[in-house]
């Protein structure tokens, strides 16, 4: 067994970092110490960990000092003002948000695809966007038997992609309209409850907003494929947590439904969920709190004979985010990589 | 000015037939006669239309006398019970369900799409499946300029494509939700309310439900293309009226994105909606209610030098049904349709 590790968590009492503590316990991660840090406005809290209560601190110049790993979900312009350094700190940053994912020196790493290139990092590890990696882990085992040509995908992401108060505001968004008053919106631009709308980053000029360049971009750098040809429409819906992808892929030669199935029903980070005589199949309410990606409706695309559809829910909260974190750790772990492959940063 | 109409609305009191009722009197059609009729159970109602409360009639053998058009949306089984003996009695039946659809010898009619197919009617012009009308209106026109070779879409299916009580049902299951209690289901399955699953219609060998496969086999059909590759995943979701549908286009040349524009900004039943700077697009409840299929974020498919993508939403209830039944009526009395091409039923 390998020595305790002393973890900080950035943005502590965020969505991901409520989700980040209870992983730490569940999968018994070897702590030896655990520092839960916040920017100076949600410092100050207690949050329960093993029993104990554990103080939010103001993450400050001193925060990272005798710290092995960083755990960081507290946002871009966070990670960006923090994490050089809690690497020059001697820290390995695990970075939930945007800021370096596209950076080509900071490996961009799902543990069940890329987990070699984590080796690589230069104190640095950037955890992709929530629906990248769900398609990613789903994806991933079929491009290994047969090189993926295109990807077309079309998402329905629940409104904890947005954060706690976002889930708080579906709820009273809901409620407002059953009792017939107009819902009140802040987190979203508009009314999320019984309605949905295209997902409301900022558009490019081609008319791709940020969260579907994301998975364009940050697929083709995971996989290593950086001509694979990938279309995105994400869509914001009113469904609490757990987004789901309707997928459709092009082989260059046709891929049985039986050859997939037995693929996704033995690969890692994948449950199979097809009952087809109960028309049952992944559902955000049976991804919610589960760590894999339910993957179903495996068929054979009708317009294009070497298509294949399919369709996936999974946490976005888990491991789209939080979960892939700490295994993206537990990997630092096992393999010794906690401290970066060179010991000076590249620029 | 055409003689004033004959008509019989059967299936009056569902989510279709209370529609049908409020555009026969909002846009004016040359009623001379109104019967409401429906099953049994549900007849004995009364509906005001006009200012004047109409009762609803139980349908009977003698329902159909001295009526020139039915508007049937009532269901498969009904309309395969009734349509015959509407047609002897000498009415033309615009039927709803999908119950003649795909009979060769019934045309399948979008008045904006395909017109001329209704003058060969023997008595039953079938009206196509909600999401197909949605989607046909759309890429029609785009088809028009250079023929699709393939769509590839994934949809956003709201509550009330599965009637009124669905819409109910939802609205009661998030009130459950809210309060901390299980929710009920018995239109659906499973628990709509914060929740979503793909289409539960029945599913066919190859792994598609019956909604898919009419996206499929209905836009060949009402575009006059066998051939043509279309592949679809169809969802339901907690949203209460209106469908979305974000759709991936695969021509034979490029089409620009500002030719596609322009010919869907002038398209008959297509209203484009993009305000590309507050990142405003179509949204179920901005369709609810409205008679355009709401089309935009039109931009070129990123992997595919021939794909377009685009994102609609359209009224499932008015054009995706009884909107689209009474055009098909005006249009029958504007040609002089309203006999059957010739006087016998084909078989």
């Amino acid at each position: 067994m390998s020595n305790p590790i002393r973890v900080a968590i950035l943005g502590a009492t965020g969505a991901v970092g409520t989700e980040l503590l209870e992983l730490l316990q569940s999968r018994n991660f070897p702590l030896a110490e655990l520092k839960l840090l916040a920017s100076p406005r949600s410092a100050g809290r207690t949050l329960s960990f093993q029993g104990e209560e554990l103080l939010v601190e103001p993450v400050s110049e001193k925060s990272f000092e005798n710290i092995d790993v960083v755990l960081a979900s507290a946002g871009g312009s966070t990670s960006k003002a923090w994490a050089a350094k809690a690497v020059e700190s001697g820290a390995a940053v695990i970075d939930n948000s945007s800021a370096f994912r596209m950076n080509p020196e900071v490996p961009l790493v799902i543990p069940e695809v890329n987990p070699d290139a984590a080796a690589m990092h230069q104190g640095i590890i950037a955890n992709p966007n929530c629906t990248t990696i769900l398609m990613a882990v789903a994806v991933w085992p079929l491009h290994q038997v047969q090189p993926v040509q295109r990807i077309v995908a079309a998402t329905y992401q629940s409104a904890s992609g947005a954060g706690m108060r976002a889930m708080e505001e579906l709820k009273t968004q809901a409620q407002a309209i059953l009792h017939g008053e107009t819902p009140i919106t802040e987190s979203f631009p508009y009314p999320l409850a019984f309605n949905l709308f295209p997902h409301n980053t900022p558009l490019n000029e081609q008319g791709y907003c940020e969260e579907e360049m994301k998975m364009v971009n940050e697929t083709r750098k995971i996989f290593n494929v950086p001509q694979l040809r990938v279309s995105a429409t994400c869509v914001r819906v009113p469904v609490l947590r757990a987004h789901s992808e309707a997928i459709n892929l092009e082989f260059a030669q046709p891929m049985s439904v039986a050859t997939a199935r037995e693929v996704l029903a033995n690969a890692p980070g994948v449950r199979l969920v097809e009952d087809w005589q109960a028309n049952y199949f992944p559902m955000p309410i049976d991804a919610s709190g589960r760590d894999e990606v339910l993957v179903g409706r495996i068929r054979q695309d009708l317009s294009h004979p070497c298509g294949l559809e399919l369709w996936l829910c999974g946490d976005q909260i888990r491991k789209g985010a939080a979960l892939n974190a700490v295994q993206i750790a537990e990997l630092l772990v096992a393999r010794n990589l906690l401290r970066p492959a060179t010991t000076t940063m590249a620029h």
